[in-house]
């Protein structure tokens, strides 16, 4: 027999880990007490609030007190694909009200009907700061609409994402619809609310980043501890090569996915690699 | 005046943050100490403590023992850009073995030289099991290359990026050199090496999701705390619509950030939105 040199935590720690592993701690399963845990491996109930420590920062279980720790039951994801999404958005910009009044991207993406979704939207007019500045490509100081969004899953009451998203103001004031949020959720959303003042929208760019989520936003958007939040910023152009629209889209990444596909051009008859 | 209501940890969290977005307290600079802040601020060194504890747990500051705690000093982003890399990729197989060993994707996308940057690549012969075939979607015990990647940024020391790579092996056995880790870092890399055995790959799909690391994962890539791990699965379609690979990457998200680019269709002349 080879002796176990582990630490006391890391044993429990792995004899959890492969308990879940194997199907015997399921979601909603509750995890035995620090006691029972520490008489059944002989060893401190500080080696074993250490290992709990760690399935609970890394959002594998979940402590409710006073009635004890139990497995996380993991969220639905909702996949977001903006490889389809944004053309699926742009090509319906060109149906009629009735048919853009139909469905949105959140329901289209979360598989949840309207009925399911809370939605709220706030509109106010700012002036840029030196970060929207940087990412609209405008002076400092230039008026800019704000706008403000929240999708939240009525059924489960967890927010799914939220996102600030900021236009020149010299854009969209030709129609005064675009400057109330009243008129949300708009249907169409903002490519179509865009073309209704000659816009274009030519690429989407959108830049990736992960990061834990502060306090605030941990209890706004109820994220459990060991659960990152995916930042996403994203970049409108129009066909002019001007930039219509910055957004700065945050989704819990419990409960988030991101799928982006990549078609590659062909090579032509005759060319081939292998040299 | 109004009563401050916010509690006492809260009250010296928004003060330390506050300095830091004004820039007193700058990246590399030393937090002044539990004594002091507690001092300052007439509350407990254990409010104190509560509150470097946030900003130790979102990344803000690092705690060295027994010197103090600094603000950290984030770590040079590799911006990953798959949109235009996986093409480079496969305008690269075609260029001769001279134009391919010039360059790689890790090196372009870094901005380091090839000097800069550890790669090691590790080969074996494996079974698919239940998640690997699905990604697959081959059988349950499908033989499959798994190819294990590693780039260390020798400068920083840190880890930039893991991934294990699978490829059913009926798909690469025809050329032997594919099956042997010393030709790694195989000039033109994968799409490159797919070529040999004659497929071509057609498109590309990332699913990305982001997690907490494991505490193995931590301490292996040296990730801070307070830092997620974005996993990216990478799926590559050949012409005739079969899966030729699937790789699981990791990329700490303190030192990564993903950038797609999504062109649209633009609008047929006549076509315009607005009703």
């Amino acid at each position: 027999m080879t002796r176990d040199y582990r630490p006391a935590y890391q044993r429990v720690l792995d004899d959890l880990q492969e308990r879940i592993a194997a199907g015997d701690l399921k979601p909603g399963d509750m995890v035995p007490s620090e006691g029972e845990l520490a008489e059944e491996h002989g060893i401190s109930r500080g080696s074993v609030r250490g290992a709990i420590r760690v399935l609970r920062d890394t959002g594998i279980v979940e402590v409710i007190r006073p009635k004890g720790t139990f497995i996380r039951t993991p969220p639905t994801r909702t996949v977001r694909e903006p490889s389809s999404r944004y053309q699926w958005e742009k090509d319906r910009a060109l149906l009629s009200r009735e048919e853009r009044l139909s469905t949105g991207a959140s329901e289209k993406e979360s598989g949840l009907d309207t009925a399911d979704l809370e939605f709220s939207a706030k509109y106010e007019k700012t002036i840029s700061d030196e970060y929207i500045s940087g990412r609209l490509g405008v002076e400092e100081g230039t008026q800019v609409l704000k706008r403000t969004y929240s999708t939240t899953s009525i059924k489960s009451g967890s927010v799914i994402g939220r996102s600030n998203s900021y236009i020149p103001l010299d854009i969209v004031d030709g129609n005064p619809d675009l400057l109330d949020d009243r008129n949300e959720p708009w249907p169409g959303g903002t490519q179509h609310q865009l073309s209704t003042v000659g816009v274009e929208v030519d690429s989407i760019s959108d830049r990736i980043l992960a990061r834990v989520p502060t306090v605030d936003e941990r209890e706004s958007m109820k994220i459990p501890e060991g659960t990152p939040l995916f930042v996403i910023e994203k970049t409108s152009i129009d066909i002019a090569g001007r930039i219509v629209e910055f957004s700065s889209i945050l989704l819990p990444a419990d409960r988030a996915e991101l799928k982006y596909s990549i078609p590659l051009k062909r090579w032509k008859k005759g060319q081939h690699a292998g040299n």
